[in-house]
């Protein structure tokens, strides 16, 4: 595989992530956030460890990218720009021509911006990315890693919409799922560390976003999301599957359309609407502290992972493994204690113990007896931008 | 119970279904259908067998409970309708004013009529019933019977929708569920015919329309269809979960709103859309053929049975007996072979030779050795509209 430095570009809605790797190691992550009450901020995280904190003006979080650079330059993490051969950006973004990672040309370009219809709220944060990505570092060879690449083996009869066939055609409607990048870093790495990975495993994604996979001897079959990365299960202040009935209601009633259609899908529903919180780590807090709300939405979003769960186990004949991964897995043992409970009809058995021992760690949390192994595992995004565009460039 | 002539009203998209029922005994159903190119029909049917069929003009299909009471008079089935003490309609409709059964006074239509912009296809065909019923039968008890009272039993973190809380109670957004009416008579039927029903059971209703329900000790925990009966599984000619993000999407690229949305979801989606054919029972048949889109249509729906399953078998903590009911259920040994083939995860395991045996009929379809009984049965929409009207006539 290639080596050399990479630059890694992860947006977010209300924050950015940058990485520095050079021949396949993390250099240094830079964490820019906009808070509330318009404060901004950078982080520099070095070994998984936060080295510092900087307050940001607006204009530098504008220009996070230009603001990123001159502080890897003046840090000596890199001598100059020119140093930095590839960069790579997550993109999420329905469409059949994002499902595979290529290079950002004219019509990669192009053809986001026939995009920002069905994807208003994210496709405009992502061009200016990229744009500013072309004017900072006009040589380097830019990727666009897919967040649906690895759904791509879902069969036909799961990823297919049941709308008119002529539109799904013409519209380019079908469930392309998101996190797989993620996914496909757990995969990566469960091989690298326990060796080849089991015929059935179910892999919960549970971070700000939230996916539920299931994978065949490795490769995805069917994940939660489907068109958008809005559906599948409730988060943060995304409303998931809220039925379609509901959907066409707000349009009729709330008279919602366009932009503001998104915006109430994607900013204000989930837990944020349910409960006025969208933060799970506070939502679980809250609900310890018998708040009615967050007790609901808590209970609504458990209900919907074990659902899913259920449904794959279903699909898949059974379950060998059972991955959790992402933030909220991995430093939360009540929310996986919560999951966990009573799933013996799968072969799931989990040890209390070793569950709330494991916070913030890697590890197995099944009992001997289990059927099923229940393996919390850290997910790692920005190594596998890398990886894959490490892998692209090799190719080319 | 109080004893009686009840007239039964339960309408469709393309049919309209009558029955006269004398002191709990269904005396004959009438079967009105709307077929194309114009053509308009009347089935007499009587003990289940059908008797006669009438071509009707279109005259007398729009007028079809006139048309419906004058032939129980000429066939002497009633001496004349103020005989009928008891009229009962049933509603599909979303809203918590219907979720149980009730008189249909001036309130009640009011509410129905409020309802108008998310139910637009159907409401206006029920109240047209309604007011025929109400002109013809001025004299006779009306009721609404909810297709959804079934379902309130469903806990709140279930039926509760994740959009901002403030919006759920204003515009009265919530999983209702549907086929209530169905699952009713079959938890009556059971235990009628089989004694108590047990803990967890599971009951597919595959008809016309489709829903799949989790029963806890009889009573309703969980069901496949949401805020309206457009969700849930794909059927004939609605497509079901088709995700939010799709449904966001027509608005935008086909702009798509209004009746025009509603018609989309209804009547161009699910099998339609996806394979041109709307009757299950055609696409079962063309998929042995090889019609590639028809093999996708059902591959795609036998997915969504058994991954909704799978969801209620984890709800339920494990599944008792497994019901499979309405018209395709009980007719079909291929459509009940592809639902029931690998679920021994679950614990269920049918008998190939059972199943092929029983067709229109009822019993039971597992192995010996399955943790799981399987049980086809018949529903009984009709009969259980008069059984509740009953019930509610003798508490007023």
């Amino acid at each position: 595989m290639e080596m050399g430095t990479t630059f890694i570009v992860n947006p977010g809605s209300t924050s950015r992530k940058y990485a520095l790797y050079r021949d396949g190691a993390c250099i240094v992550v830079l964490y820019f956030e906009s808070l509330p009450n318009d404060s901004f901020s950078m982080s520099v995280i070095r070994n998984g460890v936060k080295e510092k904190e900087y307050s940001l003006t607006k204009e530098e979080y504008t220009h996070s990218i230009a603001h990123a650079l001159s502080y890897l330059q003046d840090n000596r993490d890199i001598a100059t720009v020119d140093e930095i051969v590839l960069a790579g950006v997550r993109v999420v973004c329905p469409g059949t021509f994002f499902v595979e990672h290529k290079e950002i040309d004219s019509q990669y370009i192009d053809t986001l911006k026939e995009k920002q219809d069905v994807a208003p709220l994210h496709i405009p944060e992502l061009l200016s990315e990229i744009e500013n990505l072309q004017k900072i570092l006009p040589h380097t060879l830019l990727y666009g890693i897919s967040d649906s690449a690895f759904h791509n083996t879902i069969p036909k009869h799961i990823r297919t919409i049941s709308v008119p066939k002529e539109d799904a055609e013409l519209y380019d409607l079908r469930r392309f799922g998101y996190h797989g990048v993620s996914f496909s870093s757990i995969v990566h790495n469960y091989k690298k560390q326990y060796g080849n990975i089991p015929g059935r495993s179910i892999v919960c994604h549970i971070g700000g976003g939230v996916s539920i996979a299931a994978l065949k001897d490795g490769k995805s079959i069917a994940t939660s999301m489907g068109y958008s990365p809005v559906s599948g299960l409730m988060m943060g202040s995304r409303g998931g599957d809220i039925t379609p009935g509901v959907v066409a209601a707000l349009t009729s009633l709330k008279q919602l359309k366009g932009k503001e259609l998104y915006e109430y899908l994607y900013k204000k529903s989930g837990f944020q609407g349910v409960a006025g919180i969208h933060d799970l780590r506070v939502l679980l807090e809250r609900k310890a502290s018998a708040d009615e709300d967050a007790e609901l939405a808590v209970d609504m979003f458990i209900h919907q992972i074990r659902s899913w769960i259920g449904s794959h186990a279903v699909l898949l004949g059974g379950v060998d493994v059972l991955i959790l991964t992402a933030t909220a897995s991995v430093r939360n043992p009540y929310l996986r204690k919560l999951i966990l409970s009573d799933l013996s009809i799968l072969g799931i058995e989990f040890d209390e113990q070793k569950n709330d021992a494991l916070i913030g760690a890697q590890g197995y949390i099944h009992t001997q007896q289990s059927d099923v192994k229940v393996l919390v595992m850290k997910t790692d995004e920005m190594g596998e931008i890398d990886r894959q565009c490490r892998k692209l460039s090799k190719k080319n």
